[in-house]
This record gives structure tokens, C-alpha cells and sequence, in this order.
């Protein structure tokens, strides 16, 4: 690779403020070792390091050699290869309209590593799903039972499980067989293309942790790959457990295979894009073949599941005309006026057992999409929305025939009262197969904070029962993300994950929130900083007031400054309640308290 | 003044991006005119300007005279001396500890302009909620009534009603005799100390919009007089429909005077932090005498609300002992170490007769302090918090007896699932007196995001019927928050309580929204951006991806780029449907997919 190209490269590595990177070893099978963060505590808090999960890979390992050039090392090759149901062969050869017909000079350079693809055998479905069906726990399940966990198995005992579940049913420990069970029962899914063996094995589903994606990905306006690979380690970094290149343009092949080779978690895609690329952006060019080619394509890159907007149905099309703001899906649009101008059924609807055939192939699992979604609050839960995700399940059903994994996607934009519906509806039609959705946004009056206009949905949905969500930055409907956006949609869709966590009473999701919290209390500033979803900031936000490192010891904060400090009082507090406990006179003081109160206002007359 | 002095003051005036100020006269009175802001839409959008409140006062009307020397004109005045059961008197005189002592260098600048204090005539309440159950509706009634239905007179009849409104009963039209209602009834409060003549009338209730709070304040470690009024400024400008002075330190007197005489907007403190103050920090040397002064001091400057934290009584300290995070209010705190160095019942609780006497004689509402909130997701909902929440229910009915205005104050850390309760609580006990929560956050891991973490819990709970939401900043729990906090914290706030109208289906709030995304679909960016509760940034944020001007005439974004868009897209959509329609084919066509649709799918047999 020329070096103009290698000094373009500049991602962020090393561990996360106060943490460091751990293996957890599955008690079950020794190969299965799982990345987690430990964040390590003061001393005098007298308590065990935190573990928390970690998507960022071997980014934060400061014990890895990164070579963004070699990519990462491929753990899942080996386990793929064991099933012996998989064959590898020589792949489909990369033509020009795969890179937009870009010439030399705007070519984007190909990753300078290329391995064979895998397939399935002949009429096999090398899907995690079949695997589940004839009951085989596979390393990949072993390894993501042993990464839900945290090591909460450590503490989980001792916890009082809280939250109202919805529904859900989480285990107080997640076994490789619970994973086994859920993915069989299609209410979960583990998206792991056999062709991205760099990816490490993570599940969504209701009764697991709730997941985020963040989008990434070039436009025709802007945008280099090593800004793209750059977005996808910095997101994963930040805790963002699924990716989706959404890129446009030229070169979407080349810039798709270095976010691949270089990705530890699954990628997601909508090939209807890259296809629409191959015919000069002319939606009603589009034609089955074209698209199959490029299912294929990505598929053998080992994209880990694709965008698929087989809803949109002619007979849809015209339900969206007097919306306020019609299709806003860029999928559903592209689809829509194919439809249109062919007058003719959904090529994506007619084919859709062929390209199961093709996602079986690979496990490539389905983000079945939802191109009809609303895009304004007055558009939200109407006809159109609502045929499409009948659709889906109808589609759902086809899927799970074939053995390839579904996932559903969800609006969108959605006010507050009308979200539970979604998800109400979704269950009830889509088998239970887990729910992924874009917010939702519950008003529409605030571009520049859309993040948390779509937090407060996202949020809520997940704690009704979404298994991912999808993220939102402050850029939407404005331009593209840069990496202070990706950053600020990241934390925040975690934030918003994890509050669904803590309502649906996941067993560890509180013991974060307790040991950041006893940090604060003990004016412990680092504990605090380093227990954040984001300890660089915390720790900005309180130098900006309190610079020196004095500070960071001292047992008060900028509120209420040095001469009082309701968390010192508090202390205070418990102390006197103890030393009133030794002396057993607190209970009839408070009881006689008690009584007293009550009677302290005299009749009205007596009192004026 | 000293022109060093004056040069300090840098306060943000002109009107909002794309609106200006307009005035709206009231049918029933004339001398009542409400300012407005009024968004002007491009031409071809072909639609009336939509108006929206504002909060901003003076500030941003283009054609207003700022004098920050002078101070905002005293409009309520001439209300006040009209109902001639006030009179003017000459007033505490003030005393070196209301400044905290302060020498000469330290003394900050006494407001050029003293006005007399009013105070009610001997016996007299004179409150609102006393004229509204003598059946007067008062100007501040009817102005409000003007200033709630922010013109929607001219179009919700248009309008289809959404929402779930979860007990709330809100008219398509407000009346100056539905606010004096609702007022009388106790379940609305209007701020409106006679002492503060220059805020416009604003309502606090879950019939009215959801309103929004912005605390400012410096502390002993850092901030001045200028950075305080300018803070003011700028969060009402950005829509903080009251703010609170939390100063602590020196100077808290001058500091609130020079904020009183410019704020357009109700004014609240927290009298115990000014007390403590008088007291060097020791709270158990507080006196019912000093905290008696205190609130008499600033009764007479113009506080339209206090919080008071009398429902911290001795009998629940203990209850606080097991807590994660113990006491974490700042005025609960004080008065638990009160209690607990006298070992006997709260001065507060035992003088909240006094107290009211007080209120009553200058129309100063009550905020019963939350002094016992969760500071955590572990104490959420516990024992302590409802303890004192049945309390503030009791001394409601004491402040009502005595025709003084109440609202509640509420949490605090509460996870999702517990918030409801909250809501349910506080209407149960305390006679559906306005709510008034912090928050809730929804999570304890996110400092440096917590304007996020808590904007999920207050648009969940406005939606559940609380009346107005405490703002938080990014810099909760980690600093005092500067300019660019306070926005963050105010538009975080404005988007969560339009969330919550939107939810409770108030007749007007999709107005905007609809404008909006119309503006959106149209590609008409400055309606966009103009619509939006950030102009500024949303242009900015446009700007930073495409920067030209002709970008913003232009019918694409930086997310599909000109090739292809969906909005582009839709529009075809629609000039389909409309041509089917013409031919009136579509119904048929339609039917006939539908029938083809279902059959797509041959049986499985034959499929594969």
C-alpha cells in the first residue's frame, strides 16, 4: 500500500479511561474467551472491579497490535470451518459498476488482503438458526452467553430484581442453551455472515441486553474511507454494538471491505443502495438480477445482514399519498417507484424465497425494512405503516422456513402515546422475532436534537420490548455525522438502552448505575468519571469548573462549593441513625415523632 | 453606575432567527396585550405564519429599548394598585448579611433603582387563588387565557384532536374563566409576586402547556452579576418560561435584584440557601427569625416562588440512613441537620402557618420542596420520598386554607418503570395541586449527559400530567453550567415538554410540527430551519455539510445527495395517485394486487 494512503488512517486505540481489557472464559468450552471492560475502583471503595460489555474489540486492548492494512485476526473462521457444512471457493470476481465505474484516480485503493468466501453446501442452511433448531449450541452462543452475563454471576445472587419486564423474560444467568432456545424460537437472532469471521458473536433479542446501531457511510457529496473506518471503530469504542455502512456513491465496494475486515461487530447494509448505484440512480432500471448480484456481492464480503424492503407493496404505494411528509425511507422510495413505473408487484416481494436461498448461504440475516415508515408525527401509525409490518410477518414466516434469521425494523417518528402500539403490533404480528427501530423521534420541532428527540422514544420502545435501536445523531435531517455527532449518538442511544434495561429489570443492569452512584456519594470523583458512559467528558465537564487535581480528592463539587455539602450531611445522617440504632431509642423517638406531627396543627378557629 | 460596570453586561437581544414579536390584544380587555412570536413561512409555502409562545420579553423585540440599568417595564403594576388591596410601604431595609456581608471590593453593585415594596393590606390575601374564588378574573387570567391559545382560535377547529390525556382536560379554547377555574380549584398556579410588575403572566398546570424551569445561580466558587442576567436572558430567549436563582455565597441579594428588575419571566430561590448564608453555613444556627427576615427580604424584591422544604420532618431523616445516596437536596439536607442537632420537629413544619401569612400578603406561591428525593435509581420510590410526599399533601391543604398558591416539587432519579407512580402519588395526596418535577433521570451512568438521561423521564412524566419540568444541564453533578449549558439544558427541556403536549393531545402543539414537516418535504431549509426551537443550529449544523447559499433553495440533502431523494420521490408518489384517482383506476388496481398479493406465495411444496 502506498504510505499517502497508510498515514490517512488515524483511529483511536488504547483502553478507556480506567478500564482495562479482560477475557472471561466460558466454563464450558476453554476456545470461548470473551473481551469485556473491567473498570477498577478506588481502594477505599472497598469493592470488586466493575465488568461491563464491550463491543469496541481489540481497539481498546492495549496489549493488541492493530493493523488496519492486515485487518483483525478472524476467531469465527475456525468455528465455521469445524461445522464442516461450509466450503470455501473462489467468489464472485469484483467488476467495475461495484465501485461506482470509478476510474483510476477516483478509485478508492481495495484492501490489500483478500480471502476466499465461504458458502454453505449445496442445499444446507449454515445458519445460526438451523444450528438452534437441531439444537446445537454453538461456540458462537457459548461465547455470547458468557458475554451477556458481565460476570454477573459473581453478584446476580445478591441483587433484588426489579423493573416491570413487559413481557420480556430475562434469566438471572444466560446459559448457551437460553441462547440456543431464543435464537430456535426466532425472538432473537445473532448476526454472523460466515465471511465476517472478525466479528464477535453478539445477539439481539428482548431477553438480552438492549442493543444500539449506528449508522455510518459516505454520501456522493463527501466522505473518504478512512473517515469511514475511522466512524466505525470510534462508534464501537463509545459502545455500539452493530454498524451499518450506509454508504452512496462511488466506491461502496472498496470502502464496504476495509469497515469489514476491520470491524469487530456485525455490519449492516441496504443493498438496494449499492444497487441502485450500479444503474445510474434510476430506480425503474432496477431488475431481480442486478439485485441478486449484489446480495451476493455483499454477502460474500460477510456483511451480516441486510436492509430488505420487501413490504412496500404496490398496493401500499398509494396509502402514503396524502401523508404530510409520503415515503422518507430512502429503501422504501426506491422500491416505491419501481413499483410505479413498472405498475407491477415488488420485485423484492416476488423473489423474496430466492434471496432467502441467498441469505442461507451466508447467514446473512434479514432487517426486514420498513420503507413505509412515517417520517412525521402526523404520518405515524397510519394504513400504509401498518400493511407494511403485516407484510413483514407474513415475509417473517418465509424466512424462518428457509432457516435464515429475521429481524423487523420500526419507525421512525412517533408521538409518545401512540409508541406502544408499534410494539404491541409488531408482536402480535411478527412471531416475536425482534423488533429494531430507528428512535423513535416523538416530535418533529427539533432538528439539531434529534438525538434526543428519538432517545425519549427509544427508550420508552426498548423498555416495551425492541431488542435493538437504532441510533440517531444530532445531524439528522441536516447533513452527515461527523465524529463528534457519531460520538454524542452513540452514548446517547446507550444512555437510552440502558434506561430500558434498568425499566424492563434486567439482573445487572442496576449494579452499574449503584456503583456509579455509592462513587458519588463518596465524592470518589475518579470511580465517578470512570463508571460514565463517556469518562472523558465527565471529567472535561468537571475541570471546567474545578481544574486542579486537588479537586478531584476534594469532598465537595462546584454546586454547593466547600462550606456545605448535602452528601457530607447525609453522613452525617447515617451516623446519627446508627448511634441512635446502638442506643434502641430510635424507634419510640420516631414513632412519638410521628404523633406529635400529626397533631401539630390546632383546629382551624384555634389556630387564626 | 461605573461605566466598568455597565460594559459588563453583554446580554443577547434581537428577535429569534426568521420570526418577529408581534402583540395580541385581548377581546375582553383591551389594556391586554400579549407578545407572541411569529414565524414568517416563504411564499410558496402558501401558508399562514404560524405563531408560537415566547418567553423572551422585551429582549427580542426589535422595536424594545433594553436598559439593564433601568429594568423591564413594571407592566402588572398598574393591575396590582387597581384592585386597590395593596399598599405601598417603605420595606425592610437592607442589611450587610443579605449580601453575605461583602465588604466594599466584594459588594457587588446595590440595582440603580429602588422601588417601594407593595404588600397587601392588613388581613387581606392578595393572591390570585384568592381572586379566582372570589370569581374575579383578573388581567393576569385573561392574559394568560391569550397567551395559551397562542392564536390556535384561527385554526384548531381544522384540527383533529390526538392523544392520550391520562386525566389532563384541556379545551380547544382557553378563557379567561377556565384559568380562574383551574386556578380556583387549586390545580394551576400564576406566579405573579406584586413585587415583580415586569414578568408577563404565565400558568402552571397539567390543563395548560407544559411548562419548563431554568436554574441559574452563582455559587461561592465562581460566577458574577453580569453572568447571571445574561444567563436569565438567554435561557427565556431560548424558551425557560420561569427561572430560579439558586446563589449561594455572597452577594445573593444585589445579585437577585438586578435579576428580578430584568427578568419577563416568574422568578423562584430556595429562601433556606439565603438564610444559611446569614448563618456562616452552620444549619444548625439557623432560627425561624432569620428564615421569618428572609423570606420578608425577598417577598419585598419580588420572588414569585419559594421552595420550601417543610415536609422534611424528623420522624423520616432516619428513613434516609439505608439510602444509596442519601439526602441529596440541598434544602432537605439543611433542614435534616437542623432536626437532627435539636432532636425535634422542623421550624418550617411547625411555622408553616407563619409561612403563609407571609406568601399571602405579596402573592408568592409555594413550591413544596422534594427535600427527601431519590438522588439515585437504587432510592427511588422508597419510603422516605413518599413519607414526605403525603406531608406536602397536608401542608397543601394548609396553604389553601389560607388562599396561598401551591405546586409540588418532584424527583429526582426515578427509572422508568417507577415514574408512573410518582404522578399517580403526588395526584392522590396532594389534591392535584401543579407537579413540578426534576426530571426524573432515567439513569445514574451518564454524567456529562444527563440533560438526556433526564429529558426521557420529563417528557414521560409531563405526558403523565406534570405541570412543569426543573431543566437539567450537561453539567449536572459535575459543574455549574455555563451559557452554552444552559441552552443545551433549555431546548433539551422545550423538546421533552412539546413531546409531553403532543402526548396529552393539546389542540395545538402538532401545529408546529406539521409546519415542520411540511417544510421538510417541500425542501423549503430556512422554514426548516426557522420552525425549528433552534434556528441557530439547525442552519448551523446544514451549513456544516452544505455550506452554499444555494444549498438551501436546493431539493436535496447531504444524505442522498442530488442523484436521488426520496422526498423527490414521494412527490412522484403523490402525482400518481392523483392521476389514478383522476382515472379511477387506482381503487381497482389496488384491490387487485391485494387479491394477487396474498396468493404470491405458492405452498411450500410446490415452492421449493
Amino acid at each position: 500500500m502506498p504510505d499517502t494512503i497508510k498515514t490517512d488512517f488515524n483511529i483511536t486505540t488504547g483502553a478507556i479511561a480506567g478500564s482495562r481489557k479482560i477475557f472471561v472464559e466460558s466454563a464450558n468450552d476453554p476456545s470461548v474467551r470473551v473481551p469485556m471492560r473491567e473498570i477498577t475502583l478506588h481502594p477505599t471503595a472497598n469493592e470488586a472491579p466493575l465488568t461491563v460489555y464491550d463491543t469496541s474489540g481489540p481497539y481498546t486492548d492495549d496489549t493488541a497490535e492493530i493493523d488496519i492494512y492486515a485487518g483483525l485476526p478472524q476467531m469465527r473462521r475456525k468455528w465455521s470451518l469445524a461445522r464442516s457444512d461450509v466450503e470455501e471457493y473462489e467468489g464472485r470476481t469484483v467488476k467495475p459498476e461495484d465501485n461506482g465505474n470509478a476510474s483510476e484516480k477516483y478509485l478508492a485503493p481495495e484492501f490489500p488482503v483478500r480471502n476466499k468466501p465461504l458458502r454453505a453446501k449445496a442445499g444446507v442452511a449454515a445458519t445460526q438458526l438451523a444450528y438452534a433448531r437441531a439444537g446445537k449450541i454453538t461456540p458462537e452462543m457459548e461465547y455470547i452467553a458468557v458475554r451477556e452475563n458481565q460476570k454477573q454471576e459473581t453478584y446476580v445472587a445478591n441483587t433484588t430484581r426489579g423493573g416491570d419486564p413487559m413481557g420480556a423474560n430475562i434469566p438471572d444467568i444466560i446459559t448457551g442453551e437460553f441462547v440456543r432456545a431464543e435464537v430456535a424460537a426466532g425472538r432473537a437472532i445473532i448476526p454472523a455472515n460466515i465471511n465476517h469471521p472478525e466479528a464477535e458473536p453478539m445477539i439481539i433479542g428482548r431477553n438480552f441486553l438492549v442493543k444500539i446501531n449506528a449508522n455510518i457511510g459516505n454520501s456522493a457529496v463527501s466522505s473518504s474511507i478512512a473517515e469511514e473506518v475511522d466512524k466505525m471503530v470510534w462508534a464501537t469504542r463509545w459502545g455500539a454494538d452493530n454498524v451499518m455502512d450506509l454508504s452512496t456513491g462511488r466506491n461502496i465496494h472498496n470502502t464496504r471491505e476495509w469497515i469489514l475486515r476491520n470491524s469487530p461487530v456485525p455490519i449492516g447494509t441496504v443493498p438496494i443502495y449499492q444497487a441502485l448505484e450500479k444503474v445510474d440512480g434510476v430506480a425503474e432500471d432496477l431488475t431481480w438480477e442486478i439485485f441478486r448480484d449484489t446480495l451476493i456481492e455483499q454477502a460474500e464480503q460477510g456483511v451480516d445482514y441486510f436492509t430488505i424492503h420487501a413490504g412496500v407493496r404496490l398496493a401500499y404505494v398509494p396509502m402514503t399519498a396524502k401523508r404530510v411528509t409520503g415515503i422518507v425511507s430512502r429503501g422504501g422510495s426506491i422500491m416505491a417507484k419501481w413499483c410505479l413505473a413498472h405498475h407491477t408487484e415488488s420485485f423484492l416481494y416476488e423473489h423474496f424465497e430466492d434471496i432467502c436461498e441467498i441469505m442461507k448461504t451466508y447467514d446473512v440475516a434479514f432487517s426486514l425494512g420498513d420503507g413505509l415508515r412515517p417520517g412525521c408525527i402526523a404520518d405515524a401509525n397510519d394504513e400504509a405503516q401498518f400493511a407494511e409490518l403485516h407484510t413483514l410477518g407474513e415475509l417473517t414466516q418465509i424466512a424462518w422456513k428457509h432457516d435464515v434469521q429475521v429481524m423487523i425494523e420500526g419507525p421512525g417518528h412517533v408521538p409518545m402515546h401512540k409508541i406502544k402500539e408499534n410494539m404491541e403490533e409488531q408482536l402480535k404480528h411478527c412471531g416475536e422475532a425482534p423488533f429494531y427501530t430507528l428512535g423513535p423521534l416523538t416530535t418533529d420541532i427539533a432538528p439539531g436534537y434529534d438525538h434526543i428527540t428519538s432517545a425519549i422514544g427509544a427508550a420508552m420502545i426498548g423498555w416495551y420490548g425492541t431488542a435493538m435501536l437504532c441510533y440517531v445523531t444530532p445531524k439528522e435531517h441536516l447533513g452527515l455525522p461527523d465524529r463528534n455527532d457519531v460520538k454524542d449518538g452513540v452514548i446517547t442511544y446507550k444512555l437510552a438502552a440502558h434506561a430500558a434495561d434498568l425499566a424492563k429489570g434486567h439482573p445487572s443492569a442496576q449494579a452499574r448505575d449503584d456503583a456509579l452512584s455509592r462513587a458519588r456519594f463518596d465524592f470518589r470523583w475518579e470511580d465517578q468519571f470512570n463508571l460514565s458512559l463517556d469518562p472523558d467528558k465527565a471529567r472535561e465537564f468537571h475541570d471546567q469548573t474545578l481544574p486542579k487535581e486537588a479537586h478531584k480528592v476534594a469532598h465537595f463539587c462546584s454546586m454547593c462549593g466547600p462550606k456545605f455539602c448535602s452528601m457530607k450531611i447525609s453522613q452525617e445522617v447515617r451516623d446519627f441513625a446508627a448511634k441512635k440504632e446502638a442506643e434502641k431509642g430510635m424507634a419510640e423517638k420516631s414513632a412519638e415523632f410521628k404523633e406529635l406531627g400529626s397533631q401539630i396543627y390546632q383546629p382551624q378557629d384555634a389556630a387564626e
